[in-house]
């Protein structure tokens, strides 16, 4: 028995090794034809792709030069999307030219491709971007909000320093998180303007700084602590801010996923289309909160100027926040018209329509 | 002229939106294609993994009941070996059951996926982690270095905070780069041992909490800044343990590919192994940092409780190298031991052939 034993574990070893070796040919082979294939898709995709681009041009060349109907080229430009939502929307999005991998990423992962294959692991990256905001968004408004009333209630109007050091790290922590994910939205196809995320890259390099800041106690407490009390205030402005415009996004998505307008990697922060209930109250909210920043830049650089503190921190920091919040304001502003002037031309689509 | 260029255009955006559906429609049947034969390939793949393991299981409870001759279960491990090897090394990895993505990426990219499927890219993946290390490890030399000098030569023997905040915020970065890159590694097949990670992780920390740390400046900077100086003199000899390792990893790994005996996505910090000349260099430098490390712990709990320096993170700190030390020596010693280990198993195997 103890032979037979034997004799059936050296058969099975010999057999692993065989199908060991079979795993291997086969999966090469199918590795090679997948990519070959692959490729062929891509050439196709992007032949496609400048296709649709070249068209675009010399349609609004003829336009310009008044040898195309205006309503015609009207026609043919809406097909020209369809085209392309058919192409960026679906399955074949994956073989589309892809964006060059950033800097930033190369810089914290190295060479590791970020472009899901597929378009369902693309959306999944994208609604946990969404609801990583959601959770962000409300403890943006809960944290400072709890060192405020902390501060009032529990240590006299002075801040200790442990708290808002933690406060500033979390805070490195989520805006290192947050270009992370959106670079990689970007890399899958994502239209998040630029801008925003040169905003989190400035957002990042502030809270980094402000881990160096050293945070004074007594004597004269309130009166030191001005500029990080502020800032706190204005912390608490942007988690409603971030809050309103999540749910404001979202319901835009949806709508304009519903009527098969958008691709669904759109990210668009502080973008302002679509549901124009909310959009009285967003925008009021956004460029008070922008308004708000560039009084709490000034103020610090007033402070460092004064002689009051003079610590290379508060003038980096002031400055940082008058960039950001002038940057804010462009980008707003031109999203605004980007959205008042699509919003004409879908009117004017319409009405050809009806009179049609 | 003008009435056919217009028809010309016409049937070229006709056709583009019909290639449009085409090219989604076959992006589409290649992508569930894949999918299917990629879901095959992975079955077939962990069915392999599990019996491998499972014959393994059954000769080592067959050697113990003595059920089984020690030369025949050898050679039987050493097969089953090379068949792990044929399907870890190869294009057959990628369809391997994949180890869980860790919370640490997860925290900061999201839920993409970061393994590489073919096994070029792999390897790209590793390399450049190899040569990130390499630079990385020039800069630890020298960074320090430039510090310690400047501190003598120029800032008469009293660092400016915002040089050191710099190099605090540079480690800062290394480690959470290092940390992703090894976490990418490990999702895609490394051994690297989960304390080096681990080790990087403390790191890491250890600088965030450096960076609140304020750097006082006169008078009796020397007595002040005897922490700083102690941690820089041992960050130079990190670079230098950092560069004999990668060196002697290298030739190592280069080996045992030439050797087939290891697979190329093999991290091992610190780890020793194979070859000899160079351990007698590195073993001792890898200890003497140790102490050295644990050494600077106990100074700075010690200022701290002679109350010298009171602040959180002069404790915090000392606690945390400390911790690395003891973890750094262990893993250290344990790693010799397999080491010394396989040697013995080496010879054993070696004189039997040499019987034969």
């Amino acid at each position: 028995m103890e032979e037979s034993e034997t004799r059936r574990i050296e058969e099975e070893v010999r057999r692993a090794v065989e199908q060991a070796k079979e795993l291997q040919d086969s999966a090469s082979s199918l590795v090679a034809k997948a990519s070959g294939e692959e490729q062929s898709m891509r050439q196709r995709a992007s032949a496609l792709d400048s296709t649709i681009r070249r068209l675009r041009s010399s349609i609004d060349s003829q336009l310009a030069h008044k040898l195309l109907d205006p309503k015609l080229a009207d026609k043919l430009e809406e097909d020209l999307q369809k085209a392309r939502c058919v192409i960026a929307d679906g399955d074949a999005s994956a073989f589309l030219p892809s964006r060059a991998q950033v800097g930033f990423l190369r810089m914290f992962l190295g060479p590791i491709d970020v472009r899901a294959s597929k378009k369902d692991v693309q959306l999944k990256v994208k609604e946990e971007y969404n609801s990583y905001r959601d959770r962000t968004a409300l403890l943006f408004l809960l944290f400072p909000l709890a060192l405020l009333i902390l501060r009032s209630w529990l240590w006299h109007g002075c801040l200790p320093a442990f708290p808002v050091q933690l406060y500033q790290a979390w805070l490195l922590f989520l805006y290192t998180g947050l270009t992370l994910r959106e670079n990689i939205l970007r890399v899958n196809g994502s239209d998040i303007r630029p801008w925003w995320i040169y905003h989190h890259y400035c957002a990042m390099i502030m809270a980094l700084v402000s881990l160096t800041w050293e945070i004074k106690g007594q004597p004269n407490c309130a009166q030191k602590q001005r500029g990080v009390q502020l800032f706190l205030q204005w912390a608490m402005m942007q988690g409603i801010a971030m809050l309103l415009q999540n749910r404001y996004q979202r319901q835009r998505l949806y709508t304009r996923i519903a009527l098969g307008k958008a691709k669904r990697m759109d990210v668009v922060w502080g973008e302002t289309a679509g549901v124009d209930g909310q959009l009285w109250l967003l925008c009021p909210v956004l460029f008070i909160m922008q308004g708000f920043e560039a009084y709490v830049g000034l103020l610090l650089l007033r402070t460092a100027f004064a002689g009051v503190a003079s610590e290379w921190q508060v003038v980096f920091c002031g400055f940082l926040l008058v960039l950001m919040a002038v940057g804010n304001f462009v980008n707003t502003v031109q999203t605004l018209m980007v959205k008042s002037r699509f919003k004409a031309k879908m009117k004017k689509s319409k009405s050809r329509q009806e009179l049609n």
